[in-house]
């Protein structure tokens, strides 16, 4: 029974106590949380321990892994201080939105990266798995082009989005880690950003955009983002060989067709929204982690994979704001 | 180039008009319709020549096949006249409405039955003969079970339903043929009829229907059949067997798809009516029914086709008006 | 907390514990059953205590809720003896294949009728519940034809099926309630069985089966049985209206859709089996049951919606061997 | 009844001439073509006159409107002898590959560039017509992203490359056109080519390439295409604004479904290839022609539509090489 400690008793903390309270071989030990009454209520839904002083995380003896779902800015420094206290960790996305930080808690935590998973979900989706796996069996051949349509429903506040980063660090960040799990090595970045929602432009920031990767590999993926979605959740990717195609569709919550006077075959709206449509995938993400500490391997995606997908967005970025095609080094590079 | 002579210059004479002149191997040469001036404006829009009596279709020594669009009482007739005046015929179902007078037709062209098809068009739909061959060759094992949902967008005015014989004389009967076509024989039927229209239940017929056929092969057929369907033309079809199953579903206008704020994945209401639903149905008919004359052969389904579908739909009116399970004659039988 | 009993530690006693077990407001207390480490390994897994004497769980007061899991023809005698002790029961279906049984039941539960709940699980799967809420609730108007296609992956052994009471009672009876779920009052049966597999004909019971029922509203339900499908559990439902339809696909593992070289949009094979297809229906109806025992109200459906469905697997089995329709006496009958 | 010359007498030409055939309101009266027997051939079996002379067609005082079906490199040089010898014009795309040629056909024709048409028939498919008409209607809101997937199922052989013009321009240019036809005016062109088959990389062409669009409403189009795909022509659209969005799928050749024991739901390949695919918009495109012409109005898309394309086909080139965004001149521009 491995006993997990969460840092931070808000959305993403409650579902990851949901998800150790069901999971057969973890408990949730500690909960902790330095503003208000969330922890002790988290804790005592799952019969846990809790705290508003985060450094008791660390000197739990019994807590052998922590999940940290506080707010962006901490990460790092929970991060380090956890795996210096000799825990393992599961970190939500982003490790950071500044790579000077990634590289600081890399440094800090060298020789133990591998005690560290960043929170990458998506990679979890029953979905989003199977497509990689059969690709990378050569299911369809060499990968060529990879197509993800990642639409959110609705734009979040102002004041939320002044803090985020901007859509390529906050939004994009999850398709350009899906990109690299099926790509490998990115050499190239082209992005083009939308403005059509005025007070988002007012912030600077896009709320749409088109980015191409180029993998060393040869093949491109493409991803097509807008902050917000009619039909609610939109999450499609696409991936394409000479063998064919494999292909994710949009779910919906039922099976239910409905056929009318002027229409037929009539859905419901996507599953809305990430809680609801990656559920599994938060489930499996978890499952995996607890398996890697049991055995005592490095749990995947880990600090280096966060750290590529911030290299991506930052690309994005400047490509966005450039026009310019942006070149990676490659590892075959001196650089 | 075959010379067709067309009888009946109304709705079905005009779709059969406009197959034959845009056939390579057959020309429209004559139109005949006694009541009005139908004949003269379908023949003149196809350069054909035209006649208020049918007996210039008998006597026309270029015509040699001749298609019979007329009402369904003067089929017989027609059907015989142009036999013994040495043209083939493609009659347009049913033959006849009562047993006795499709069993005079088949003596009175006995011998040249062969010379005889009757338009069960479904049996040409690209996606139900796609799945008769398929399952015929085996790819799903030995039928097991066959099923119809066959709906029509609305009833027909009670004038004309007055005296169609009845649903399963007027509507079912397709679908006992398209049932046959994929049984072989048919050796038990059994029917429950509905009255939900207080309109048609007062001309004492059913606006909707079940009825299963038992094959001698042991496979069953199972028919759902209404008069109205707010979607439009309902034509669904499902073989199934120990391997596998094949699907038709309905056709839509266009393959576009409306994701919305409530809804997602809609498409637009079925094809309506038959002559869109079944357009390529008649022109591969047509030119199945050219191709066996120019070749010779009997074209298929024949006189014969037409008699075991009428049987099939008097024993569906006795077994929905008696409840009991209604036992058919088998080849083998001394009877 | 509601502390359950669960009699019988089989396969579906194990999903019922598994419910508890991550219900919030219940919890598993005993598990009983008399044969082998079944009830004591159950338990152990979550914290319960476990019996090889049923009557412990008559006995213990802190028991105030017992599902009944364990073979057919103990039911009625659980069920009997849990009410009299106290206790509400979610009986798993059939509560018995005798009717003289379950009329025995009634009769000896009288008055605490409310207390039994009957484990129609098909009720409570999200898309069967939303078609029927939808209809109730008047989107297609009156219903007119329900069609259920419902196929299992394979049949069940010989030694099971010499003991199943029959195909109408031991599959289609799921149907039949479904069915009398949407429809209200049946007041005719027609039914057609199939004996395509010698072993099952050798039992005198039928391998596929067509059935369908009459409401006293004039709608009509279709059942097409069969006892394998290639594809896996087929689980399919219908609903049709003067305004419209709505329709239950089967569901799929994932939404993985492959395109190759010669096929297209090629989904992986249906949910298989029933705990895997019926997985959230299982969740829902616990939660229904321990609702109600909170509440203090009748669980629905209970002893005489059990009652309801043998009695029209009775009548299908009777039409499918005499070739009649089978007319039910109704409410405003006198008998 | 318009009088039409068909300017050569290969595959598209042999197109032309039976949509002519079947068209009510026009006739086939002439095909040119100087090499072999094909004008011979082909006129004959629609009973028209044939030369290997192309200036017949300018001289021919019946011939109302040409359709230009040569090779590329000759059809400004007839389009520009056709409209001078006062005839209307249907010109297979592309105009020319080189801008200045295009410019010289327009100057030539200046005053009457109205009198000609060009070729881009997938603005007719019945699909994407749909989906511009309901997205110029607003049913979606303004348009945001429209996102292209075009593939063809295999390269044509390299000595066809050669001569080309490069993907951008040979097949690109199609997708460039279709978006076009729902951006307005486009200000900004990224692309991205890919070299995945050493043989067309050997040629200095890209075999698949990704192509973002942005229009001056802020709007951004993504064309992603490939010189081949194993399931067949790969065409599909989907137009995005703030209230929905509508898709088109691929078209297959039935809706036959197959439901095996690994797979369900089999759709068959798509439909292969263009002729097939855009069948119908051949038909309506040339139907469109024949109304513009007889109404003396200007035919859509015209030559400035095919001058529009060619620009941006130049300017994807000139993207994918050097890795920067080309901005293009608006009209407001002075330039």
């Amino acid at each position: 029974m491995l006993h997990v400690a969460v840092i931070g008793a808000g959305r993403i903390g409650a579902v990851h106590a949901a998800s150790l309270a069901s999971h057969p071989r973890a408990r949730l030990a500690l909960v902790a949380d330095p503003v208000g009454e969330g922890a002790a209520r988290l804790a005592e839904r799952y019969g846990a321990r809790s705290t508003t002083d985060v450094a008791d995380v660390y000197s739990s003896t019994d807590v052998e892994a922590v999940i940290v779902c506080s707010p962006t800015t901490l990460h790092v420094e929970q991060v380090v201080a956890s795996v210096r206290a000799g825990k393992a960790v599961l970190c939500e996305k982003p490790v950071d939105v500044s790579l000077a930080r990634v590289d600081e808690c890399l440094a800090a935590v060298a020789g133990r990266e591998h005690r560290v998973m960043v929170g990458f979900n998506r990679r979890f989706d029953p979905g989003i798995a199977e497509i990689q796996a059969r690709t990378a069996a050569g299911e369809i051949g060499p990968l060529e082009q990879l197509t993800i349509i990642s639409r959110d429903p609705a734009a979040p506040p102002a004041a939320y989005l002044a803090g985020s980063g901007g859509i390529f660090h906050d939004m994009t960040v999850h398709d350009l880690d899906t990109a690299g799990y099926f790509l490998g090595e990115v050499v190239e970045v082209t992005a083009v950003g939308q403005q059509l929602d005025p007070e988002i432009a007012a912030l600077g920031d896009f709320d749409a955009a088109v980015v191409t990767l180029r993998a060393s590999s040869g093949a491109v993926a493409t991803i097509v983002n807008s902050r917000h979605c009619a039909s609610g959740y939109d999450q499609r990717l696409e991936a394409f060989g000479p063998r064919g195609s494999l292909r994710l569709e949009n779910l919906t919550t039922t099976s239910v067709r409905h056929h009318g006077a002027s229409t037929s075959d009539v859905a419901g709206p996507y599953l809305d929204f990430f809680l609801e449509r990656y559920a599994a995938a938060y489930r499996l993400e978890l499952d995996h982690f607890v398996s890697a500490v049991e055995a005592g391997t490095a749990p995947s995606p880990g600090l280096h994979d966060g750290r590529a997908a911030l290299v991506l967005a930052d690309a994005a970025t400047r490509s966005a704001r450039s026009g310019e095609r942006v070149t990676l080094p490659t590892t075959g590079d001196d650089g």
